[in-house]
């Protein structure tokens, strides 16, 4: 038995949760939020009481001791010493890391050169495991990414139809992302439906506030929406997904903003905000689309006819598909979304059930029984999966000491 | 019985076809290139005979002027006057024209505006109608549009999730080219079918230096893999098609070219030819190829895959499709592109036939006999659309004088 913590840090929080391994039972978990701003928040679940308290958190250095600390006042650990690993959540691992790796200085070099490729997250990643390694010293810290799941992709589906110098030279390609989601929950699909991984070809729909389709067959990622960042592919609550990419010279022109505002806009000002015009959150538009909002029925619309696509064309990828899953917030929960996006996929085997499709947030089978094809919903869990990554490499560790 | 004139101007060029109507006979055709350049070439072929002139044509009212003069010198026409009606592509009809049209001044002055949309093709498509304009007079000119086919997509389909007023203000939408292209297969595939049109869900696949894929339900298009631009979409010979929106300004960074020289190396200095390295020819790279060329080999993979995933896609969104057309340079011509295209896609219906793949050229069947979904070579024949409507336009005009 050990236990390993999970650990998602940002520019100004770090979240984490607990495990008992091998059972992977959450003994805690929580949150800090605002760190290095005014009023700090931290958050702690402990055998089902939440604490929040607010407080001076300057660094993340302060949170993580602090973090430990309310462990042991909380009577969740007796020492630090009793922290057998962590495992970090790092977004991108470029094409150097196709799986979780252990950190070490060589591999934190590395991460911050990466860091050219996702200049939002992998800083904030890094501090994270800094932080950790100042306070927790030699324990075994393993950073498991967000893009390694995707690296099995062959190169006619990473490969853009650009100039090959700024492959070589600038590392652009699709790399794909929420790629520990997407691992996860083809992994208990093929569980739920009793077959090896081996013979099955999977759709995951991670849909969140940010969304990605990705083709899976035999257990490896082939091909996913996402690419050389999160803005492309799908539809999502404020990311515009794929476009003509001449609109970007020519938006520049017409509103005079610089390429870097342009992308600011496609990221934080475009999506279903834009189509519906006041809400990135599907439930609100939901509701006013029931209302008659014709914008906000346009974005529904369009939000789902983006993710049919991908599905009939992952489906081709793949010569059929044997399962659909459905995961994250809106996956998980929006039946209306669920239904939308799989009408009309009847000619490739896919037939939901209405009573079914009901089900929110819980592991479950919708389509009918006689459909040739599964659709499940999988809530996801990259936490576990980084715990699980963190526990085989941390324990390996001691073996090889 | 009516003699019809089938224009196509570039900014240096212009192509031309003379229709007997309704038979719709060919009785000449030929093209005037480098117009306004130094050496331009005059090419009529009339009964069979290829005539090639290096002359002075300095602008492109000199060129109709020439054009129609050896027309009488080559006994095709005894005057002017014998000419009934000239149909002229034009590429960007915007929101405006969703069909054919006879053009007035009023005309003239929108598709001016239009300009703004096709900086390279309507001013020199503007140019030929005016040039016939000031030398047939009164004969009816009608404008046929590449974007009107596809004016029948939904909202969904053709609405980009970026900020609503990038619609309103600047007509940022997808308009969708090669619409000439796609209607006439379309028809001749149900004609081929024997089966009303109103009834078939049909996929063409217009493949040549450019390329697009059209979703046609019931004879309207509902969807089409170009956008806002013909950048959009498919790889193509030297066009990237879609990629990560924000990989414009992090190549823009990267390289130190701005917005616009991005722009033309994703128009001009991408696709096939940057895949490959050396060609934007399909037969090239599949020579290349053939012989253990790697790069070529990715080029070929990452063409097929594109439109192989396109097809996936629309069927999706037709809930299933009835017949797949190939047309175009590539499409018809290249047995070992469609056979790319079309492997994997059994799942649904589609069955094609080793041997009937080998016909190029010349509108055939290539599916299995058994296979649900019909599967066909057309040759396009924009020329021909062209004619029609300037012949419908023109006769009515008549009518109503």
């Amino acid at each position: 038995m050990s236990k390993i913590m999970a650990i998602n840090a940002g520019s100004s929080s770090l979240k984490f949760q607990l495990f008992e391994m091998p059972s992977e039972t959450v003994i805690t978990k929580g949150y800090v939020e605002r760190i290095g701003l005014k009023d700090s928040v931290f958050n702690l679940t402990v055998r089902g009481q939440k604490v929040t308290e607010t407080l001076h958190i300057p660094n993340h250095e302060v949170a993580v001791e602090l973090l430990l600390e309310k462990l042991i006042q909380h009577q969740v650990i007796s020492s630090f010493e009793e922290i057998n690993g962590v495992g970090h959540r790092v977004v991108h691992g470029g094409e150097v890391f196709s799986d979780s790796v252990l950190i070490t200085e060589e591999v934190i070099e590395e991460l911050e050169r990466l860091s050219e490729l996702a200049p939002l997250h992998n800083p904030a990643n890094i501090t994270g495991i800094i932080a950790f390694q100042h306070i927790l010293g030699d324990t075994p810290a393993v950073a498991v990414f967000d893009t390694a799941f995707h690296q099995t992709m062959p190169s006619s589906a990473y490969m853009y139809s650009l100039p090959y110098e700024y492959y070589e030279n600038y590392g652009i390609r699709k790399y794909g992302f929420h790629g520990t989601s997407h691992k996860y929950v083809s992994q208990r699909a093929a569980e739920m439906m009793g077959r090896p991984i081996e013979e099955l070809r999977l759709i995951s729909c991670h849909l969140g506030n940010g969304a990605s389709i990705t083709a899976i067959k035999g257990g490896k990622s082939i091909d996913t929406s996402m690419g050389f960042t999160p803005l492309a592919g799908v539809t999502m609550g404020t990311r515009s997904g794929d476009i003509d990419p001449a609109l970007i010279p020519y938006i520049m022109e017409k509103s005079g903003k610089t390429a870097d505002e342009v992308l600011d806009v496609l990221n934080k000002q475009s999506g279903i905000h834009a189509l519906s015009g006041f809400s990135s959150d599907l439930r609100d538009i939901q509701d006013a689309a029931n209302e008659g909002d014709e914008r906000a029925e346009l974005a529904l619309e369009v939000f789902a006819d983006r993710i049919h696509k991908y599905i009939g064309s992952y489906a081709a990828r793949m010569g059929g598909v044997d399962g659909i899953i459905f995961t994250a917030g809106i996956g998980e929960n929006s039946h209306t979304i669920r239904a939308r996006i799989l009408e009309g996929l009847e000619f490739m085997g896919v037939y939901w059930d209405e009573e079914l499709n009901l089900i929110h947030g819980e592991e479950a089978f919708i389509n009918s029984s006689f459909s040739p094809v599964k659709i499940m919903i999988i809530p996801t869990n990259e936490e576990v999966m980084i715990a699980r990554d963190a526990a085989a490499i941390a324990s390996q560790q001691k073996v090889n000491v």
